[in-house]
Protein backbone atom coordinates (compact mmCIF):
# COMPACT_ATOMS: atom_id res chain seq x y z
CA UNK A 1 0.00 0.00 0.00
CA UNK A 2 1.15 3.51 -0.84
CA UNK A 3 2.06 6.10 1.72
CA UNK A 4 -1.39 7.54 3.57
CA UNK A 5 -2.72 10.32 5.79
CA UNK A 6 -4.11 9.68 9.37
CA UNK A 7 -5.68 12.06 11.05
CA UNK A 8 -6.08 11.55 14.31
CA UNK A 9 -5.94 12.79 17.70
CA UNK A 10 -3.19 11.99 20.55
CA UNK A 11 -5.26 10.81 23.20
CA UNK A 12 -8.43 9.47 21.13
CA UNK A 13 -8.47 5.69 21.58
CA UNK A 14 -9.72 4.94 18.20
CA UNK A 15 -7.10 7.17 16.72
CA UNK A 16 -4.48 4.50 18.55
CA UNK A 17 -6.26 1.31 17.68
CA UNK A 18 -5.94 2.66 13.78
CA UNK A 19 -1.99 3.78 14.14
CA UNK A 20 -0.95 0.23 15.86
CA UNK A 21 -2.68 -1.26 13.29
CA UNK A 22 -1.42 0.87 10.64
CA UNK A 23 2.25 0.08 12.05
CA UNK A 24 1.73 -3.26 12.50
CA UNK A 25 0.56 -4.18 9.16
CA UNK A 26 3.74 -1.69 7.65
CA UNK A 27 1.69 1.10 6.34
CA UNK A 28 3.84 4.37 5.92
CA UNK A 29 1.16 6.64 6.90
CA UNK A 30 1.58 10.82 8.01
CA UNK A 31 -0.36 12.00 11.19
CA UNK A 32 -2.29 15.16 11.06
CA UNK A 33 -3.47 15.72 14.72
CA UNK A 34 -7.59 16.75 14.49
CA UNK A 35 -7.77 19.33 17.80
CA UNK A 36 -11.13 17.58 19.49
CA UNK A 37 -10.86 20.07 22.01
CA UNK A 38 -11.23 22.87 19.84
CA UNK A 39 -13.93 21.53 17.69
CA UNK A 40 -11.32 20.91 14.84
CA UNK A 41 -13.71 17.44 13.86
CA UNK A 42 -16.77 19.30 13.51
CA UNK A 43 -15.37 21.53 10.45
CA UNK A 44 -16.81 20.85 7.19
CA UNK A 45 -13.21 19.70 5.69
CA UNK A 46 -12.50 16.78 8.49
CA UNK A 47 -16.58 15.80 7.93
CA UNK A 48 -15.49 15.65 4.34
CA UNK A 49 -13.42 13.23 5.71
CA UNK A 50 -15.46 11.06 8.21
CA UNK A 51 -19.17 12.51 7.97
CA UNK A 52 -19.64 11.57 11.82
CA UNK A 53 -16.74 14.21 12.62
CA UNK A 54 -14.70 11.84 14.21
CA UNK A 55 -11.32 10.50 14.23
CA UNK A 56 -9.55 8.56 12.89
CA UNK A 57 -9.97 9.28 9.40
CA UNK A 58 -7.79 7.45 7.06
CA UNK A 59 -7.06 8.93 3.54
CA UNK A 60 -5.48 7.00 1.09
CA UNK A 61 -3.29 8.27 -1.69
CA UNK A 62 -5.84 8.23 -3.76
CA UNK A 63 -8.08 10.66 -1.70
CA UNK A 64 -10.77 8.29 -1.01
CA UNK A 65 -11.01 8.65 2.77
CA UNK A 66 -12.35 5.73 5.02
CA UNK A 67 -13.39 6.69 9.03
CA UNK A 68 -14.47 4.01 11.65
CA UNK A 69 -11.88 1.66 13.39
CA UNK A 70 -13.29 -1.31 12.90
CA UNK A 71 -13.56 -0.74 9.19
CA UNK A 72 -10.46 0.58 8.79
CA UNK A 73 -8.63 -2.80 10.67
CA UNK A 74 -11.17 -4.57 8.66
CA UNK A 75 -10.10 -3.48 5.62
CA UNK A 76 -6.44 -3.41 5.99
CA UNK A 77 -6.14 -7.12 7.33
CA UNK A 78 -7.97 -8.25 3.67
CA UNK A 79 -5.57 -5.95 2.10
CA UNK A 80 -2.70 -6.49 4.04
CA UNK A 81 -3.46 -10.30 5.49
CA UNK A 82 -0.08 -10.93 7.41
CA UNK A 83 0.97 -10.18 10.18
CA UNK A 84 -2.68 -11.15 10.91
CA UNK A 85 -4.76 -8.92 13.81
CA UNK A 86 -7.32 -11.92 13.55
CA UNK A 87 -7.12 -15.45 13.90
CA UNK A 88 -7.96 -17.83 11.09
CA UNK A 89 -10.84 -20.13 12.74
CA UNK A 90 -13.99 -18.88 12.38
CA UNK A 91 -15.39 -18.70 15.97
CA UNK A 92 -12.10 -17.53 17.15
CA UNK A 93 -12.50 -14.73 14.72
CA UNK A 94 -16.10 -14.06 16.13
CA UNK A 95 -15.41 -14.20 19.68
CA UNK A 96 -12.68 -11.50 18.34
CA UNK A 97 -15.18 -9.05 16.94
CA UNK A 98 -17.05 -9.65 19.99
CA UNK A 99 -14.40 -8.60 22.06
CA UNK A 100 -14.34 -5.60 19.76
CA UNK A 101 -17.70 -4.59 19.66
CA UNK A 102 -17.51 -4.36 23.57
CA UNK A 103 -14.93 -1.75 23.47
CA UNK A 104 -16.30 -0.01 20.58
CA UNK A 105 -19.88 -0.21 20.87
CA UNK A 106 -20.63 -0.24 24.73
CA UNK A 107 -17.73 1.58 26.10
CA UNK A 108 -15.97 3.79 23.67
CA UNK A 109 -19.03 5.84 22.25
CA UNK A 110 -20.64 6.59 25.21
CA UNK A 111 -17.75 8.48 26.91
CA UNK A 112 -16.35 10.50 24.43
CA UNK A 113 -15.92 13.67 24.40
CA UNK A 114 -18.70 15.30 22.41
CA UNK A 115 -21.06 12.99 24.25
CA UNK A 116 -19.53 14.06 27.85
CA UNK A 117 -20.46 18.01 26.49
CA UNK A 118 -23.47 17.33 25.61
CA UNK A 119 -24.41 15.21 29.11
CA UNK A 120 -23.57 18.14 31.35
CA UNK A 121 -21.25 20.97 31.55
CA UNK A 122 -20.23 20.11 34.98
CA UNK A 123 -17.04 17.33 35.07
CA UNK A 124 -17.61 15.47 37.74
CA UNK A 125 -21.12 14.50 36.54
CA UNK A 126 -18.77 13.71 33.19
CA UNK A 127 -16.26 11.54 35.04
CA UNK A 128 -18.85 9.77 37.24
CA UNK A 129 -20.86 8.77 33.65
CA UNK A 130 -18.05 7.73 31.69
CA UNK A 131 -16.24 5.87 34.73
CA UNK A 132 -19.82 3.63 34.54
CA UNK A 133 -19.39 3.10 31.40
CA UNK A 134 -15.56 1.95 31.27
CA UNK A 135 -16.48 -0.50 34.18
CA UNK A 136 -19.67 -2.03 32.65
CA UNK A 137 -17.32 -2.29 29.49
CA UNK A 138 -14.35 -3.61 31.24
CA UNK A 139 -16.14 -6.15 33.62
CA UNK A 140 -17.72 -7.63 30.30
CA UNK A 141 -14.73 -7.72 28.41
CA UNK A 142 -13.39 -9.55 31.54
CA UNK A 143 -16.37 -12.22 32.33
CA UNK A 144 -16.07 -12.68 28.45
CA UNK A 145 -12.51 -13.45 28.54
CA UNK A 146 -13.24 -16.16 31.37
CA UNK A 147 -15.73 -17.64 28.80
CA UNK A 148 -13.30 -18.09 26.45
CA UNK A 149 -10.58 -19.58 28.76
CA UNK A 150 -13.48 -21.96 29.65
CA UNK A 151 -14.77 -23.05 25.94
CA UNK A 152 -11.05 -23.37 24.59
CA UNK A 153 -9.50 -25.11 28.25
CA UNK A 154 -7.22 -22.50 29.21
CA UNK A 155 -6.76 -18.75 27.27
CA UNK A 156 -4.07 -15.89 26.76
CA UNK A 157 -2.13 -13.81 27.73
CA UNK A 158 -3.78 -12.36 24.90
CA UNK A 159 -7.31 -11.30 24.48
CA UNK A 160 -7.66 -14.78 22.25
CA UNK A 161 -5.28 -17.08 23.10
CA UNK A 162 -1.13 -16.62 22.61
CA UNK A 163 -1.39 -13.53 20.05
CA UNK A 164 -1.95 -10.28 19.66
CA UNK A 165 -5.43 -9.59 17.52
CA UNK A 166 -7.50 -6.48 16.78
CA UNK A 167 -9.28 -7.39 20.22
CA UNK A 168 -6.38 -5.91 21.61
CA UNK A 169 -5.88 -3.07 19.93
CA UNK A 170 -9.32 -1.67 21.03
CA UNK A 171 -8.58 -3.21 24.83
CA UNK A 172 -5.32 -1.21 25.42
CA UNK A 173 -6.35 2.62 24.38
CA UNK A 174 -9.98 1.86 26.37
CA UNK A 175 -7.85 0.62 29.78
CA UNK A 176 -5.62 3.97 29.44
CA UNK A 177 -9.06 5.86 29.08
CA UNK A 178 -10.18 4.09 31.81
CA UNK A 179 -7.71 4.77 33.86
CA UNK A 180 -8.43 8.70 32.78
CA UNK A 181 -11.79 8.17 34.57
CA UNK A 182 -10.11 6.64 37.80
CA UNK A 183 -11.83 3.10 36.81
CA UNK A 184 -9.93 0.58 39.30
CA UNK A 185 -8.89 -1.19 36.91
CA UNK A 186 -7.23 -3.98 39.17
CA UNK A 187 -10.54 -5.67 39.52
CA UNK A 188 -10.03 -7.14 35.98
CA UNK A 189 -7.06 -9.58 36.02
CA UNK A 190 -7.59 -11.42 32.89
CA UNK A 191 -7.95 -7.74 31.25
CA UNK A 192 -4.44 -6.54 32.93
CA UNK A 193 -2.64 -9.66 31.57
CA UNK A 194 -3.82 -8.95 28.31
CA UNK A 195 -2.54 -5.27 28.48
CA UNK A 196 0.68 -6.45 29.59
CA UNK A 197 1.33 -9.19 26.66
CA UNK A 198 0.00 -6.84 24.17
CA UNK A 199 2.27 -3.90 25.18
CA UNK A 200 5.10 -5.94 24.95
CA UNK A 201 4.78 -6.55 21.20
CA UNK A 202 7.14 -4.80 18.39
CA UNK A 203 5.12 -1.01 17.30
CA UNK A 204 3.30 -0.86 20.21
CA UNK A 205 5.04 1.56 22.06
CA UNK A 206 5.71 3.83 19.42
CA UNK A 207 1.26 3.92 18.86
CA UNK A 208 0.99 5.07 22.47
CA UNK A 209 -0.42 8.68 23.03
CA UNK A 210 2.48 10.55 24.61
CA UNK A 211 4.38 9.83 21.49
CA UNK A 212 1.74 11.46 18.63
CA UNK A 213 1.90 14.86 17.37
CA UNK A 214 0.21 17.26 19.62
CA UNK A 215 0.54 15.45 22.37
CA UNK A 216 0.27 17.45 25.53
CA UNK A 217 2.08 16.99 29.20
CA UNK A 218 -1.01 15.93 31.18
CA UNK B 1 -25.83 -25.06 10.47
CA UNK B 2 -27.90 -27.12 12.84
CA UNK B 3 -31.06 -25.25 14.77
CA UNK B 4 -29.99 -22.54 16.98
CA UNK B 5 -32.16 -20.53 19.63
CA UNK B 6 -31.81 -16.48 20.05
CA UNK B 7 -32.28 -14.53 22.78
CA UNK B 8 -34.19 -11.07 21.52
CA UNK B 9 -36.83 -8.56 22.43
CA UNK B 10 -39.41 -7.84 19.71
CA UNK B 11 -38.13 -3.82 19.52
CA UNK B 12 -34.80 -4.41 20.17
CA UNK B 13 -32.85 -3.01 16.79
CA UNK B 14 -29.93 -5.34 17.23
CA UNK B 15 -32.13 -8.46 17.60
CA UNK B 16 -33.84 -7.43 14.64
CA UNK B 17 -30.33 -7.48 12.22
CA UNK B 18 -29.77 -10.30 13.72
CA UNK B 19 -33.22 -12.69 13.33
CA UNK B 20 -33.30 -10.99 9.29
CA UNK B 21 -29.72 -12.22 8.59
CA UNK B 22 -30.39 -15.53 10.46
CA UNK B 23 -33.78 -15.64 8.03
CA UNK B 24 -31.32 -14.80 5.04
CA UNK B 25 -28.70 -17.35 5.55
CA UNK B 26 -31.56 -19.74 6.11
CA UNK B 27 -30.44 -20.81 9.84
CA UNK B 28 -33.72 -22.34 11.41
CA UNK B 29 -33.32 -20.80 15.14
CA UNK B 30 -36.09 -20.51 18.25
CA UNK B 31 -37.22 -17.27 19.14
CA UNK B 32 -37.02 -16.80 23.14
CA UNK B 33 -37.98 -13.09 24.33
CA UNK B 34 -35.83 -11.56 26.68
CA UNK B 35 -38.18 -8.48 28.41
CA UNK B 36 -35.65 -5.20 28.44
CA UNK B 37 -38.77 -3.64 30.29
CA UNK B 38 -38.61 -5.67 33.76
CA UNK B 39 -34.94 -5.98 32.90
CA UNK B 40 -34.46 -9.27 32.30
CA UNK B 41 -31.08 -8.65 30.32
CA UNK B 42 -29.46 -7.73 33.62
CA UNK B 43 -30.29 -11.76 35.38
CA UNK B 44 -27.24 -13.93 36.14
CA UNK B 45 -28.60 -16.30 33.58
CA UNK B 46 -28.90 -13.87 30.42
CA UNK B 47 -25.45 -12.31 31.55
CA UNK B 48 -23.95 -16.14 30.85
CA UNK B 49 -25.26 -15.83 27.33
CA UNK B 50 -23.80 -12.10 27.02
CA UNK B 51 -21.42 -10.60 29.17
CA UNK B 52 -22.93 -7.06 28.64
CA UNK B 53 -26.26 -7.83 29.34
CA UNK B 54 -27.81 -6.99 26.21
CA UNK B 55 -29.69 -8.59 23.39
CA UNK B 56 -29.56 -10.35 21.19
CA UNK B 57 -27.54 -13.49 21.72
CA UNK B 58 -27.42 -16.70 20.05
CA UNK B 59 -26.99 -19.93 21.46
CA UNK B 60 -25.68 -22.84 19.46
CA UNK B 61 -26.59 -26.20 19.75
CA UNK B 62 -23.85 -27.26 21.54
CA UNK B 63 -24.44 -24.85 24.21
CA UNK B 64 -21.86 -21.83 23.32
CA UNK B 65 -23.49 -18.54 23.10
CA UNK B 66 -22.28 -15.23 21.08
CA UNK B 67 -23.05 -11.81 21.34
CA UNK B 68 -22.71 -8.47 19.14
CA UNK B 69 -24.39 -8.15 16.44
CA UNK B 70 -21.78 -7.34 14.20
CA UNK B 71 -20.04 -10.41 15.39
CA UNK B 72 -23.02 -12.56 14.51
CA UNK B 73 -23.06 -11.09 10.98
CA UNK B 74 -19.63 -11.33 10.20
CA UNK B 75 -19.72 -15.14 11.47
CA UNK B 76 -23.12 -16.29 9.61
CA UNK B 77 -21.12 -14.61 6.64
CA UNK B 78 -18.03 -16.73 7.33
CA UNK B 79 -19.38 -19.97 8.38
CA UNK B 80 -22.34 -19.46 5.12
CA UNK B 81 -21.29 -17.26 2.59
CA UNK B 82 -24.11 -17.58 0.50
CA UNK B 83 -26.09 -15.44 0.19
CA UNK B 84 -23.93 -12.78 0.85
CA UNK B 85 -24.45 -10.11 3.49
CA UNK B 86 -21.05 -8.02 2.23
CA UNK B 87 -19.81 -6.90 -0.96
CA UNK B 88 -16.87 -9.21 -2.51
CA UNK B 89 -14.78 -6.20 -3.36
CA UNK B 90 -12.66 -4.94 0.04
CA UNK B 91 -13.43 -1.25 -0.95
CA UNK B 92 -16.83 -2.17 -0.97
CA UNK B 93 -16.38 -4.37 2.13
CA UNK B 94 -14.71 -1.42 3.89
CA UNK B 95 -17.77 1.09 2.72
CA UNK B 96 -20.05 -1.36 4.20
CA UNK B 97 -18.67 -2.30 7.68
CA UNK B 98 -18.11 1.85 7.85
CA UNK B 99 -22.20 2.08 7.37
CA UNK B 100 -22.28 -0.35 10.17
CA UNK B 101 -20.58 0.71 12.67
CA UNK B 102 -22.49 4.58 11.98
CA UNK B 103 -25.18 3.07 13.11
CA UNK B 104 -24.04 0.19 15.78
CA UNK B 105 -21.23 2.63 17.57
CA UNK B 106 -22.25 6.46 16.74
CA UNK B 107 -26.17 5.70 17.25
CA UNK B 108 -27.32 2.38 18.72
CA UNK B 109 -25.65 2.69 21.83
CA UNK B 110 -26.64 6.33 22.96
CA UNK B 111 -29.78 5.76 23.00
CA UNK B 112 -31.22 1.96 24.05
CA UNK B 113 -32.70 1.59 27.33
CA UNK B 114 -30.49 1.49 29.97
CA UNK B 115 -28.79 4.75 28.46
CA UNK B 116 -31.53 6.85 28.37
CA UNK B 117 -32.97 5.50 31.91
CA UNK B 118 -29.02 6.24 33.57
CA UNK B 119 -29.45 9.75 31.69
CA UNK B 120 -32.84 10.73 33.09
CA UNK B 121 -35.84 9.78 34.57
CA UNK B 122 -38.01 11.99 33.40
CA UNK B 123 -38.96 10.81 29.42
CA UNK B 124 -39.11 14.00 27.56
CA UNK B 125 -35.20 14.35 28.58
CA UNK B 126 -34.73 10.70 26.99
CA UNK B 127 -36.54 11.46 23.78
CA UNK B 128 -34.76 14.63 23.30
CA UNK B 129 -31.33 12.63 24.03
CA UNK B 130 -32.25 9.26 21.67
CA UNK B 131 -33.50 11.69 19.00
CA UNK B 132 -30.52 13.66 18.80
CA UNK B 133 -27.83 11.23 18.28
CA UNK B 134 -30.51 9.50 16.03
CA UNK B 135 -30.32 12.97 14.04
CA UNK B 136 -26.47 13.11 13.81
CA UNK B 137 -25.78 9.34 12.72
CA UNK B 138 -28.45 9.24 10.16
CA UNK B 139 -27.40 12.75 8.84
CA UNK B 140 -24.03 11.14 8.74
CA UNK B 141 -24.91 7.71 7.09
CA UNK B 142 -26.90 9.73 4.44
CA UNK B 143 -23.77 12.42 3.91
CA UNK B 144 -21.78 9.02 3.46
CA UNK B 145 -24.27 7.52 0.77
CA UNK B 146 -24.09 10.99 -1.22
CA UNK B 147 -19.83 9.86 -1.02
CA UNK B 148 -20.36 6.44 -2.34
CA UNK B 149 -22.21 7.65 -4.77
CA UNK B 150 -19.65 10.29 -5.95
CA UNK B 151 -16.92 7.83 -5.64
CA UNK B 152 -19.03 5.22 -7.49
CA UNK B 153 -20.13 7.03 -10.25
CA UNK B 154 -23.92 6.53 -8.68
CA UNK B 155 -25.09 4.15 -6.00
CA UNK B 156 -28.44 2.72 -4.53
CA UNK B 157 -31.17 1.94 -3.86
CA UNK B 158 -29.52 -0.31 -1.68
CA UNK B 159 -26.86 1.44 0.60
CA UNK B 160 -23.96 -0.23 -0.75
CA UNK B 161 -25.27 -0.56 -4.75
CA UNK B 162 -27.54 -2.80 -6.09
CA UNK B 163 -27.94 -5.60 -3.81
CA UNK B 164 -28.80 -5.61 0.16
CA UNK B 165 -25.94 -5.83 2.45
CA UNK B 166 -25.19 -5.47 6.08
CA UNK B 167 -25.46 -1.96 6.35
CA UNK B 168 -29.16 -2.19 4.90
CA UNK B 169 -29.80 -4.60 8.02
CA UNK B 170 -28.34 -2.07 10.35
CA UNK B 171 -29.96 0.62 8.62
CA UNK B 172 -33.61 -0.22 8.71
CA UNK B 173 -34.06 -0.98 12.40
CA UNK B 174 -32.94 2.09 13.08
CA UNK B 175 -34.63 3.89 11.04
CA UNK B 176 -38.09 2.47 13.10
CA UNK B 177 -36.41 3.46 16.38
CA UNK B 178 -35.27 6.79 14.83
CA UNK B 179 -39.41 7.71 14.45
CA UNK B 180 -40.53 5.94 17.18
CA UNK B 181 -38.49 9.07 18.72
CA UNK B 182 -40.66 11.54 16.75
CA UNK B 183 -37.23 12.20 14.37
CA UNK B 184 -37.69 13.86 11.31
CA UNK B 185 -36.48 11.01 8.62
CA UNK B 186 -37.79 13.24 5.46
CA UNK B 187 -34.56 15.20 5.83
CA UNK B 188 -32.49 11.87 4.50
CA UNK B 189 -33.67 10.70 0.92
CA UNK B 190 -31.35 8.54 -0.01
CA UNK B 191 -31.51 7.13 3.25
CA UNK B 192 -35.22 6.18 2.92
CA UNK B 193 -34.48 4.92 -0.91
CA UNK B 194 -32.21 2.56 0.76
CA UNK B 195 -34.84 1.01 3.53
CA UNK B 196 -37.70 1.01 0.95
CA UNK B 197 -35.40 -1.48 -1.09
CA UNK B 198 -34.37 -3.33 1.73
CA UNK B 199 -37.90 -3.50 3.06
CA UNK B 200 -38.77 -5.02 -0.65
CA UNK B 201 -36.68 -7.74 -0.29
CA UNK B 202 -37.58 -11.55 0.74
CA UNK B 203 -37.21 -12.45 4.26
CA UNK B 204 -37.71 -8.12 5.19
CA UNK B 205 -41.23 -8.64 6.43
CA UNK B 206 -40.97 -11.45 8.93
CA UNK B 207 -38.37 -10.21 10.90
CA UNK B 208 -40.67 -7.06 11.38
CA UNK B 209 -40.83 -6.41 15.64
CA UNK B 210 -44.63 -6.67 15.03
CA UNK B 211 -44.59 -10.75 13.92
CA UNK B 212 -41.68 -11.24 17.14
CA UNK B 213 -43.04 -13.63 20.17
CA UNK B 214 -43.67 -11.03 22.89
CA UNK B 215 -44.67 -8.02 20.60
CA UNK B 216 -47.58 -5.76 22.10
CA UNK B 217 -49.08 -3.03 20.11
CA UNK B 218 -48.19 0.52 20.39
Amino acid sequence: MKRCTLYQYWRSSASWRVRWALSIKGVAFESIPVNLLTGEQSSAEHQARSPIGRVPALVLEDGRSLSESVAILEWLEETIPSPALYPRDPWQRARTRQLVEIINAAVQPLQNISVLKKLSPDSAEQRAWAAHFNELGLAAYEAQLAQIALESGGNGPFSIGDALSAADLFLVPQLYTARRFHVDVSRFPRVLAAEQAALATPHAEAARPEHQPGATPT
